[in-house]
């Protein structure tokens, strides 16, 4: 069997002028990166397209710990929909540097259903990242000059008070916690620091939740950088910091142009962290899809309840965008997972298991018609699942009113999800989703997070840490309280206990603390782990990869 | 008057494809990176080529705290043989982000001699900084996580020994040192540690001296990392680190194409630290604009004494490369500082100064000789120099039997520079040139440095400290003693000592200790302060920049 490298290598990659040409692009307003990737002009962006188009986003059920596939079928409907005569792009999330060198490889999805050029996608790709990153570092490198400035200039930054950390775009945990500073008066004013993954940046977010160029350097003044000795607020903005960082982004804050392997235009940009951010690529590069494309497949991290709650919660929110129809991931693995399935059992067939953890799913799509949206169930397709157990869950859904469709997109690229894209296409077609907010940002935040909990996850109720209150009160003196809130929680359960699978009940979530990240527009609250640095395997993927005299790359997977 | 950066913004900049075609690149071949700047293949360069094409190197007097303006004359002349009728390609460094931040500025020429789009150059580029910095930081997070990983595949690398640091293209003093490691078992071990700025990484000086990228994988596996506790060095390669490193710089070692302001093609490539590295372009590069060009016009940096020394001893050694004429600019402010001039009087004309301050330009010129290169002067005009004054400097030169012209590149581009060009031509097409090395590798390594001190310094001879010789110790033991020689030294003075301008005489230099560059090829020996990681300004250059909502960029400089 061939690797997604080799697979990906061998495809028939068409010039990005003609991927360009195909949405009506010229090539006169592309620009190249080499021949095969391009970033769009800002201005190809055209709101009356938006208005018209039709958005898909995929999202999943609760996923096991491999994932569901959520790229991989993204990008197989996007083929499936073109496949179907539509002219659809697809709009993605750039993949970190750091799990290609780590553990988990790329995110240019997989098998048939890939985007290309994946070494260069999954590698530097156009930059994107390492101008979040020095823009992240300008920022820091400001704020610890300030610091130890002479008196005139020196704003009276209290160092245990910065919230703002220096980024890396690699698995690199003995960078978690550093003390910097140190070696004596030359090197300034030694503090406890720490580095986080560039994906985790504020900057990352704040990218992506950008309406434009003046918004994107509004937003980058807002950011909260700690305070004063006799406790002021000091943002990006009184470090004069924004011009700078904005003119770092000038190019990154344009969305990129690749292909799939069949040559369907798609548009990545952004990979903020699903857990502390939106999980999803930018609102730039939705609207340069929906200004190219009829029809435009999108994802976001994890499952539905994380997801496709802060897609519609901040996403939608921040750009008026609204979704035609939503696809939920489903795997009959999972099924199998939630519904009692040891992890070294996935592969074995268990109808018994399926229909037992159908709960998750059927949990997924309520919630998905709460928000006034319309799901379609794809079945993302395993060589391990079974008819009986794939026909059951199909008929399941459509007694529940719900197309559930098998995806072969892995194994045959779109032409393996083409009746996926029929279902979506009617279903989008029907205008039956409408989303609506679940909640108002004028709510209180417990108010937000009560409604969130109650309403998505199915918990009885929420608890405040002693801490997350004292947050709360600083929130409410910085006058954040009316921001919208971005859960950091568990994929893994619908609830904050990563054991509980399936549609749990009778249960609370704990909010430990909250971070707020002023700039991007929304508030952390933070009910499960954390983790904004990841570490390297004792063998890293890094020690497999090569290249040969030509450049050309092996073993990346 | 016009800023550096209206000037290079009102340009009537030409399609990188059109300055491709200028030298017979096709299209097809180039790989863009937007409009206006693309990467060249590796197999365009052609060592048939490469033997016939004229070097002109650009070297420098012993200059004042400003700097002489060397990369300005450097580009005023590439586009002066260019209107002589020459095939000219200019070969330049790449500038780091750090100065552009802090107080310097960029480093892309100035005045009407500038290399296009200069933000851009000046910012990100395409790339190659990132990539480097990428590859540096990948085998930093490898070593600490080895130094932490099971037994089973822990080298028992001793935290103590170190001596790779992380990277990053910032102004950023905090970082100089640190501790990493802290906060608990989960983030790994802790031990002291530090930033350098990435155009000092190894990574940079190897990336500019290899010959191919067999050649590079080679190198980065033969980066020394540290010793085991039971005192086994241990390299790049035992952590299996060189083949991912490789994969991060796959485009990176393509060299970059630009232009002139006249629309001269411009091959900017690397940017090694001219202090701890050779300070010039990539061999490949040069090689490149070789490949394309009949006259290949480049720089090194700092004074002809280090700059000109490690072009030949590092750069032309390790290539073959062979400059057919070097040209040393002058200044007549830089002649009044060496003649005692204070800084506050640099711009006061005073002939005497200029004849008194004559001994270090005459002793460089000396110099280029003794390398067997024929060396021409250009003064590099301001506006504060007197006829008299230039008049005394050109018939003094040529009494010396060295050609010496005015260069009014800044000014006038390169229509200002004909004159420097003509005299260049006539020293080129003289065949006078025929670079010889002043040491071989097999000599000692004190042996090798006492022949630079004496030779090229005018220094006594050199004595060594006692942690400089058992560094040497140390660098015997390694195999490392046939290596060439690469002096960290000031630049305002042959000597180790800032205060003795002009031509001092009567002194020894004093080698502190000793580091080296397995990989790049070298032995560092540290005569002066090593600074590797700048700081900003009390008012950093950052806060002066903005851009507006087309993502034009203002106040860069």
């Amino acid at each position: 069997m061939k690797s997604d490298l080799e697979i990906a290598q061998s495809a028939d990659i068409k010039p990005i002028r003609e991927i360009a040409a195909s949405v009506g692009v010229e090539e006169s307003v592309l620009e190249p990166y080499g021949h095969f990737k391009a970033k769009l002009p800002l201005d190809l962006i055209d709101e009356s397209k938006v208005e018209k188009a039709k958005l898909i986003l995929v999202t999943a059920i609760s996923p096991t710990p491999a994932g569901e596939g959520k790229t991989t079928v993204t990008i197989g409907l996007s083929e499936g929909l073109h496949f179907e005569g539509k002219k659809t792009v697809a709009a993605l999330r750039e993949p970190s540097l750091g799990p290609v060198f780590g553990l988990k490889g790329g995110a240019a999805g997989g098998g048939m259903s890939q985007v290309i050029p994946m070494e260069d996608i999954n590698l530097h790709f156009t930059g994107d990242f390492a101008a979040i990153e020095k823009a992240n570092n300008l920022l820091a490198a400001m704020i610890d000059n300030n610091i130890q400035a002479k008196p005139e200039v020196n704003l009276g930054l209290d160092g245990r008070t910065i919230r703002w950390k220096r980024v890396m775009d690699m698995n690199d945990r003995a960078l978690r916690q550093i003390v910097c500073g140190i070696g004596g008066k030359a090197n300034g004013i030694p503090r406890e620091d720490g580095f986080n993954i560039t994906a985790a940046s504020e900057i990352m977010a704040i990218l992506c939740m950008s309406n434009d160029r003046k918004d994107l350097q509004r937003r980058l003044g807002d950011i909260f950088v700690g305070f004063t000795f006799d406790k002021k607020p000091i943002y990006a903005r009184d470090l004069k910091a924004e011009g700078a960082m904005a003119a770092l982004l000038k190019d990154a804050i344009k969305p990129n142009l690749v292909q799939t392997l069949a040559g369907v235009p798609a548009v990545i940009h952004g990979g903020p962290f699903a857990n502390i951010a939106q999980g999803t690529n930018s609102i730039l590069a939705t609207k340069m899809a929906m200004s190219l494309g009829d029809y435009v497949v999108t994802e976001a991290g994890f499952g539905a309840d994380l997801g496709a709650e802060k897609f519609f919660h901040l996403k939608c929110r921040a750009s008026g965008l609204k979704p035609a129809a939503v696809v939920v991931v489903a795997t009959i693995r999972a099924l199998r997972y939630h519904g009692g399935a040891p992890l070294s059992e996935l592969n074995e067939p268990s109808l018994s298991r399926v229909q037992e953890g159908f709960g998750n799913l059927e949990k997924h799509l309520e919630n998905m018609k709460t928000f006034g949206v319309q799901p379609v169930v794809a079945i993302n397709q395993f060589v391990t699942d079974t008819d009986e157990e794939t026909e059951w869950l199909k008929s399941k859904c459509e007694s529940l009113g719900v197309r559930c469709e098998v995806s072969e997109g892995w194994a045959k690229g779109g032409e393996g999800v083409r009746n996926v894209a029929k279902a979506v296409i009617e279903e989008a077609e029907s205008g039956k989703s409408n989303l609506k907010m679940l909640y108002d940002v004028e709510q209180t935040v417990e108010e937000k997070i009560e409604k969130i909990a109650t309403t998505i996850y199915g918990a009885d109720g929420v608890d405040f840490s002693a801490k997350a209150k004292a947050d709360l009160r600083e929130i409410d003196k910085l006058g954040l309280s009316n921001l919208p809130v971005c859960i950091a929680k568990t994929q893994k359960s619908f609830s904050d206990d990563d054991s509980l699978r399936n549609r749990p009940s009778g249960f609370r979530i704990t909010v430990r603390e909250f971070e707020f990240a002023r700039g991007a527009g929304f508030i952390i609250a933070v009910v499960g782990n954390l983790m904004r640095m990841p570490g390297l395997p004792a063998e890293p993927a890094a020690t497999r990869i090569t290249v040969d005299a030509n450049g050309t790359i092996d073993g990346l997977f």
